[in-house]
């Protein structure tokens, strides 16, 4: 199975602490699942220049920071309990409406701030974001590892969008918290929506909270959130899980006007859709027939397979499988 | 009582806190106290160029991240038990490096990492740590808020020395993980031990977990971990306890030759002590008459008062008092 060289890194990481504690890592899920209290912990850093442009306005960076790492508790179907702000900002940064907004935004989720740590920076505004999650009564944490082969295979979303938002932000569209300023190339009638609607999803991602604790309460389930595209991040679930995956679905799902969007900024829609990343909805598998409600809008895309691979329907021959192409986001070489 | 900037930010974060959430905020002390569970957390971070020199190596950057959350944890009487780290490196970091001194460190203090996040950074590695503490069992978590009118003021340990090694460094020394070298103004039989001894001092402060879990059997205890200055962390207990402190020792504890080390940088003793900051020493009171184990080394040096000013004993008349000098580092300025 592809590994990025971050999870390269992170494998050598889980050995060396097997050697070093004798007993298991508690890497390796998009939370870590605490032993002997029901607390699930994740963190998450966003950093300028890197995950979002320089000029974003203090109160979008705070709602975006927040969203990010819930949607790693929604995957390991957490109810969001305590946040810790690591903030290092550069001179000039708008602490007050960074916190005004990201206080409003933590009541929405259940979130209480707890604690933290502020530092200037001297390059570029750099943050972090620990949450700890309690485990909903009723239900069970996720886990990555509870794949079985015959599975059906899930996406909570359209995949691909937010890379393009990125695009379309690298090509000069603006967010400045309320609306979309776009650049004359896609400020026209038939791009207009998508475009602003890729930006904003960029921007500011929905945790699929709701979905990972229903999840939760379902006899078997695994997820992980899709923040490194689908293509990596189906290899980590099956990793984890030891088994293969055969994506069935003859499209992946698409967002509105995805590839006329995609054709205009010159991107390859499947490539960023099994590429891209940061798409911050769940993949998720559940045994064969069950289906999550109507509402959660979910599609079935494939199904877990004992053999280790990642592979597609093709799309010549009936019955032809190929490779999934190995794409994704690496986070230690920034591709 | 004095306050720096950051500490302004925090007083109107609380505040709104309380306004949004109509309870009383978490912030406050040196790690957050979560209620329901026993658990203490900390969060922590070290950004190259603000708070380490950007050729440090990755073995002491390492073990530097780890002691100085570690150190947070002392002060709430936490037994150090899970990490969670965020780090976002330049190019050219040598993770494994960095990770192999990491977790030896962490086995030294009983931390599991348990998760985290990895990014590339592309102007200053910048690293978070966030820790969670349990209770240990007979033990109480230590509050800021616990000093009382009478009790007695301490220092676990000398002050000043790590802010001189800072300026022994910013002169030219450098630590490669195994032995200081020194500029040659400070190579010399009078300073040289002091000058190394301050480097590794300032680079691999020694957190005082064992003191903290002590002052957690006592019937009461305040502390902080001395880590912006004497003056204003003890303006930050005395706030949370409601209370002042009249510091009655004629001289603060300095290590060996620490006189003669800030003649030979230029800088004032005093001052180095009152703000220089990094001390990672714990500031704690208890009540009149009792005192910590000889062991830990600990120095009375002046008494918990009532009157919510932060005095000294003079150094001309008998009796007479005086302000003690506002100093510190504030974190958002950076000075």
């Amino acid at each position: 199975l592809p590994k990025s060289s971050e999870d390269r890194l992170l494998s050598w990481l889980r050995q060396q602490i097997a050697k070093e504690w004798g007993e298991e890592s508690l890497l390796g899920d998009d939370a870590a699942l605490l032993p002997t209290r029901s607390f699930a912990v994740t963190v998450d850093s966003q950093i300028a220049g890197v995950h979002f442009p320089a000029d974003l306005p203090e109160t979008v960076l705070a709602r975006r920071l927040l969203a990010v790492n819930l949607s790693d508790l929604a995957a390991t179907g957490a109810q969001p309990a305590y946040g810790f702000l690591a903030l290092a900002a550069t001179a000039g940064f708008d602490h007050r409406r960074f916190f005004k907004a990201f206080l409003t935004a933590c009541r929405s989720f259940g979130v209480r701030l707890a604690g933290g740590d502020l530092a200037r920076h001297p390059q570029a505004t750099t943050a972090s974001l620990t949450l700890l999650g309690t485990r909903p009564s009723g239900g069970r944490f996720l886990r990555r590892s509870q794949a079985r082969a015959g599975d059906g295979l899930w996406l909570s979303g359209t995949v691909g969008e937010s890379a393009a938002g990125r695009f379309v932000i690298a090509s000069g569209a603006r967010f400045d918290g309320r609306k979309v300023t776009l650049p004359a190339r896609l400020d026209v009638p038939a791009l207009r929506a998508a475009a602003r609607q890729a930006v904003l999803r960029h921007l500011l991602p929905e945790p699929h909270l709701a979905l990972g604790r229903w999840l939760g309460r379902q006899p078997r389930a695994a997820a992980i959130d899709l923040s490194d595209g689908l293509a990596l991040d189906l290899s980590r679930l099956a990793t984890e899980s030891g088994v293969g995956a055969l994506v069935t679905t003859p499209e992946l799902p698409f967002s509105d006007r995805f590839r006329e969007l995609c054709a205009a900024i010159d991107r390859d829609p499947e490539a960023l859709a099994l590429g891209g990343g940061e798409d911050y909805v769940l993949l998720f598998t559940l045994p064969a027939g069950r289906r999550p409600p109507r509402p959660f809008h979910c599609t079935e895309i494939g199904t877990i397979t004992s053999d280790r691979r990642l592979r597609q329907v093709g799309a010549g021959e009936v019955g032809r499988t190929e490779d999934l192409p190995i794409l994704g986001w690496d986070h230690l070489t920034g591709k």
